[in-house]
């Protein structure tokens, strides 16, 4: 996903503001989850983030999500995001973050979403380690 | 701070999306930053958030944000949010998060802000805690 | 209420427009009126608003509205507004005005709401005058 | 002017927020004292409004915006808004309202109009109560 | 229909952006072929545009659009675009184009539009030259 | 790029409106346009578009840009549109089109773009087909 920074979406000094780019991670971090379990999807929790890099009006702003895992009803989605800078093309990273969400039915309950099977090294690993980051996430939620 | 949600702040089955909270609760966290620095402030970090309950159209968001510590060019706000149900007025605890912000000058580079002094117990117990929240903070960000 | 100035609420001087200072207000007093009457509400009528003090692009304006009355099924509500200069802290009185809104069924017909007991003597004394006002209003509506 | 009633702009009936035709009315009557004076515009004051009939989602609202009179450097203008079914076609009044515009030079400080010349009779009668309006309204806001 | 240009519908020089006015062209079009038909009305294409002249921030774009012909469910819609320089008053002549839209139902599916009478030269003309631009546009669209 | 559907991009039927696409389509190729160029771009024209399926509320459109051909100071950028079924995850073609841009420097005057090198085959058969595409628009434009 890419999105253009807009003068809407800036602070005084002409960058993005936070805010907007976790606005931008949920959407794009959401369309993941839906391809994956083809449900409408609530955003159930988001792990700490942190802004290494200013982003100016009028860069594009890149956005890559990825679901790392999916549980009974709820899938982790990994995301990415880097700007661009238009004169010389070159891409910083900027921040990445674990998403949760959860699938439900119209009336906004809990629903089963299909096996997600990682293939490569990579994707295996964080499989893996998803489910440790699961166990921390509900605990620091009170739920487990 | 009162929102109201509108049709674009909702998915198709009528809900608030994660990602339009967590927009409003940066700008509601940055006021409160921007009032105890009186600088423009940027988003440094945000602590994992969870979100427990679903906001439908037409209800009103409450938010509420203190700087609980300031450090040397950052403070740490703490945003506690809540929707109003019109019908019976009643309020339910929607969620609750930590935000850090850094005071920037013109360039955008980081400026000293003002201490914060706690007055009440609570307001100590917070003071208090916010040093070890921002060790944990800077070690998960790889700057500790 | 408080609301960040962004760059679309502004005119090529970088000043807030009248027109969206309007459309803050009318959504603060609905919300003031909506929690009086646990109903849904519709802008009755604005009595006149005059512009004292420009506000700038990235300041916070507060708002405060408060019902002063509530007639039958319609409410009078009072609201007030002050832009702050993020530099001092310093806020300004920018303007006050009067709307009226009437609670409304889901079909759109009015429906009565609850009255409203004034207890400060200040609030005794707008109680009193709000029905000198509705009628002065009611007369300037060709409905008296 | 013509728009277009779109979701945002509206309330949980589906009907168009009375702020929001303030907006509206605000930037349909600035561009005709921009038109007059050739000048930046401020808003400085509107009279009273009331709002007699509910505008639909997906409806067109027309407005037409007549300057009456030219002060020394501010402008009256006088608005007046139709909806338009669009089933049938039929335009009802939705209501009509006399905003005060002041132009501005590059600081924002009051700078002279051109005089407005009356052509038809119903012009003349405008441009005659033009001035006992604005003496009403210097009075209301404290300023006469 | 006018239009002001506001920050987000600028890229970063200021400029009115070309996709924006596409957009607010469809409105304006849509507007005129939904009062021809007084049914809902779906864009189903448009002529090829091109943009000769830069349109500022602050600027009032002019919009003009009539319908030149009503086929069976589909009518072809004439828009003409201006900007309007602020400090002068000078009108100059930004795009044109051809759009069509298809009235419909309320599950979407086209309806009939009543016949549209040409009355002046100019209009005949249009009319009937808007037979040729249909086959064309229907042989580009692969459909003839 | 994805762009999720939100409820002000639509009409009462909830479909996209074919102007708030034109205007994604736009900045999806504008972003291409800028990657290639290093260079703020304004979109010079558009060749015609239709609108063959209806994109509904909530679905995700996928946009793919690409520069076809440089010539001195343009660009022909090639877009294709596709809706989502978010319940099937299948995929429907929505439109395509061409837009072209022109690189400008910071007073907006047109600036020379470095040239493109087509790879493929079907790249080098867009390729020559853009010289084709461009005199017919500058003869459309009146331009040649
Ligand atoms: C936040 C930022 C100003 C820090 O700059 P820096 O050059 O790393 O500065 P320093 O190392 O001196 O750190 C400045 C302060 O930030 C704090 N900080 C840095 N990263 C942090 C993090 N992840 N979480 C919490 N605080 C952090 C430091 O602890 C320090 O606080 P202190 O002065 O109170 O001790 C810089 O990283 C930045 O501009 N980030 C982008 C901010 C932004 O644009 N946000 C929105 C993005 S869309
Ligand atoms: C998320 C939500 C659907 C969970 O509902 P619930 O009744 O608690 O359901 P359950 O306890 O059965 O949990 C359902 C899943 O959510 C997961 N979950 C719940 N809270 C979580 C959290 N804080 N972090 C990560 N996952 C969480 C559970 O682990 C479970 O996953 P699993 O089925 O894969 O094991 C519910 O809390 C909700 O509707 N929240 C609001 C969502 C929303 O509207 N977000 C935007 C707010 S602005
Ligand atoms: C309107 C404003 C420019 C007047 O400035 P001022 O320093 O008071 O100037 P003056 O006293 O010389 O008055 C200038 C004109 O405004 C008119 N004016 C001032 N207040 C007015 C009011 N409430 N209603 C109508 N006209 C008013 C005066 O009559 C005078 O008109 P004239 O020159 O035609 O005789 C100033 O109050 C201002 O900037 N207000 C904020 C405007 C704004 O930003 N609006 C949007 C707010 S969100
Ligand atoms: C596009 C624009 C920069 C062309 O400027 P110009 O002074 O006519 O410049 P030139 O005649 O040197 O043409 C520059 C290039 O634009 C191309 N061009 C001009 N009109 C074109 C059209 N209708 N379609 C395609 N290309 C066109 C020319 O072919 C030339 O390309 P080349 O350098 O690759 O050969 C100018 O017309 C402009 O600024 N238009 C407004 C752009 C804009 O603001 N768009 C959004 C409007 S809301």
């Amino acid at each position: 996903m890419n999105e253009l920074v807009l003068p809407n979406d800036t602070n005084t000094l002409g960058n993005l503001m936070g805010g907007r780019l976790l606005h931008f991670m949920d959407i794009c971090a959401a369309i993941a989850a839906q391809r994956h379990s083809h449900r409408t999807v609530v955003t159930a929790s988001v792990d700490s983030v942190d802004f290494r890099a200013a982003v100016r009006l009028g860069e594009v702003v890149v956005l890559e999500a990825t679901v790392t895992r999916a549980f009974t009803t709820s899938m982790e989605v990994w995301i990415e995001v880097w700007a661009e800078d238009n004169a010389t093309g070159e891409r910083r990273h900027c921040n990445r973050a674990y998403y949760t969400f959860v699938a439900v039915d119209q009336s906004g309950r809990p629903i089963p979403v299909p096996p997600l099977e990682p293939e490569t090294e990579a994707e295996r690993e964080r499989f893996e380690a998803a489910a440790r980051r699961r166990e921390l996430r509900l605990v620091l939620a009170g739920r487990l």
